[in-house]
């Protein structure tokens, strides 16, 4: 029986050292730091001769760098003889690049599939990939946990009066309709036009909202515009409260401003990228993902299935 | 008869320029910049379908995103049906980390060199590698550019007389033999020993130095602190001069205060990496590598040898 290692890079220690904690084992002793002229540095200080390594490395931003920092693991760890290398990457940089969506685009989404199998990672578990065909840009196994289920426990504690789950893009009604499912909550979708070129979108909202508490969920919050139009628009069409939730809280460029500004009451995100921003608006309330992917590492460990893991309680 | 076209991203638009300038055709237009969140993004203006392309881009500092811009434009060029893609890297990152100094290294330049392979790359022509043993990390043809003729020809016409050039290190005679043969000048190499641990290194002088004009040269000038304390040792063992010459100005942390505050004469290199910082010594006279570059283009294009390159004139 083989032994289970969990080693991180630097993109989000705190929930790699809580995923650690979960499982209940220390975490693997490595130091990924850089030389003078930013070169990255991977020095594993243990010994991984025989072992089944899990490593957790979101590629948030920086993301060339944090995506280099798990390549250059990866390739120490296969070096060093580890048994199985399975790669945790809880937020997945560049998967919005994911199809040609103009002529003589790259496909990014899948060029950074083929680097992580290419340095020799035997597995993924990946977290709410922002297009499920992901999974398919991989010829290793993927496991894919869903986040709606943590935001889901959230709202179902604070016992919301009225709520309706909405999607702020036709894109993301699949996501908000288990989400409506699990809360026993109805659905509705904000449905944007542009009339003319040239001329600003219009926003409909497509069910009933009237009165009701609205919760608008997304898998990645960016720079925030669309869900801030979007609690405009139902504010506009006559709910009572907004609240915002996403799995991936990418928070870029004016985000912050734009959610602290806005009409929303809660932004709920989870801990797959850490919140770096030097002040976070008091809106945002983190809900952690280490219980879950602890759970799967052990699970694939174990070789049992992780299906379990998105059952409604 | 198909055609060449030249494309770049942002590590050195100055050099790729000249080298376009050098060949006689107009840059292949596009754009490589980053989304909010810093995801690289690259947009090709133009049809490249059956042409040969040719990318510059040196992976220097920023070495994580100069790479990176590299993989995903050599990924839309695949995607838009290039017939070749040639990769072009004047300075060629993470060439340090060329085997396992240390049980469980990385061995990050075979990881880039697979990298680029992956990605989609047909060819690369690359300059000095630290290590020449870096072609054979790929399965593709590499063509392997020196430095030393465009370092040697500028000693020429300078015409120092009474010439010694020298080796900061063991790891460099022959590059440093090579120059002593273009100059007709006599070899000396720094030996350096730690006589006991803990105790700073005692410099050696191998070959008569005294009363002569030093060269010293290298591949990499890093954090300049090698090639410093090799100028101190030779103007200690009676040298009447020191120059330093280079291929790749790294330069990074202290190298410039430390090269304007050395005894150093002048200090040589080229530009295979652009010189960014903000005040850079007068010192440092730059070469550039676009002639040698575009006439390697030319000649690859043309399905010529290259070895006349690297002829004596
Ligand atoms: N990092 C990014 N930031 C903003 N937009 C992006 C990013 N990566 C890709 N995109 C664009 O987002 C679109 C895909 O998003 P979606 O339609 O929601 O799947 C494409 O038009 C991409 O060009
Ligand atoms: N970017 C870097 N900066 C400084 N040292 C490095 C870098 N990359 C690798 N090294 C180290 O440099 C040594 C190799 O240099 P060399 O012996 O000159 O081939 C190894 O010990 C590496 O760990």
């Amino acid at each position: 029986d083989s032994k289970l290692k969990i080693f991180t890079c630097n993109s989000n220690p705190k929930l790699a050292g809580q995923i650690a904690d979960y499982i209940g084992i220390p975490m693997g002793e490595s130091h990924t730091t850089s030389f003078s002229d930013g070169e990255i540095q991977v020095k594993l200080s243990e010994s991984v001769r025989g072992c089944h390594v899990y490593i957790i490395q979101s590629t948030c931003a920086p993301v060339n760098d944090n995506l280099m920092e798990l390549l250059v693991m990866v390739d120490a760890l296969k070096r060093a003889s580890a048994k199985s290398i399975n790669v945790v990457i809880p937020y997945y940089g560049y998967a919005r690049q994911d199809r040609k969506a103009r002529s003589r685009d790259p496909i990014t989404a899948k060029l950074v599939a083929n680097l992580i199998e290419k340095a020799g990672a035997h597995r993924v578990i990946a977290m709410d990939l922002h297009a499920m065909q992901i999974q398919g840009f991989f010829d290793i196994p993927v496991d894919h946990l869903l986040g709606v289920p943590i935001l889901a426990q959230y709202f179902r504690s604070k016992q919301i009066e009225n709520p309706v789950v909405v999607s702020p893009d036709h894109g993301g009604v699949v996501r908000a309709r288990k989400l409506a499912d699990l809360l026993s909550a109805p659905l509705a979708i904000i449905d944007k036009r542009r009339p003319e070129p040239n001329v600003s979108e219009v926003m409909n909202i497509i069910g009933n909202i009237e009165g009701k508490t609205a919760i608008l969920v997304d898998d990645i919050i960016d720079t925030a515009g669309t869900i801030v139009l979007g609690a405009n628009a139902l504010i506009e069409g006559g709910v009572k409260e907004v609240y915002a939730c996403c799995t991936h809280p990418v928070l870029s460029g004016p985000a912050m401003d734009r959610l602290e500004n806005s009409p929303l009451k809660e932004v709920i995100v989870t801990d797959t990228i850490p919140i770096t921003h030097p002040n976070p608006t008091s809106k945002l309330k983190v809900l952690s993902v280490a219980p879950l992917m602890g759970e799967a590492i052990i699970r694939v460990h174990e070789e049992l299935s992780i299906s379990k893991l998105f059952e409604i309680e």
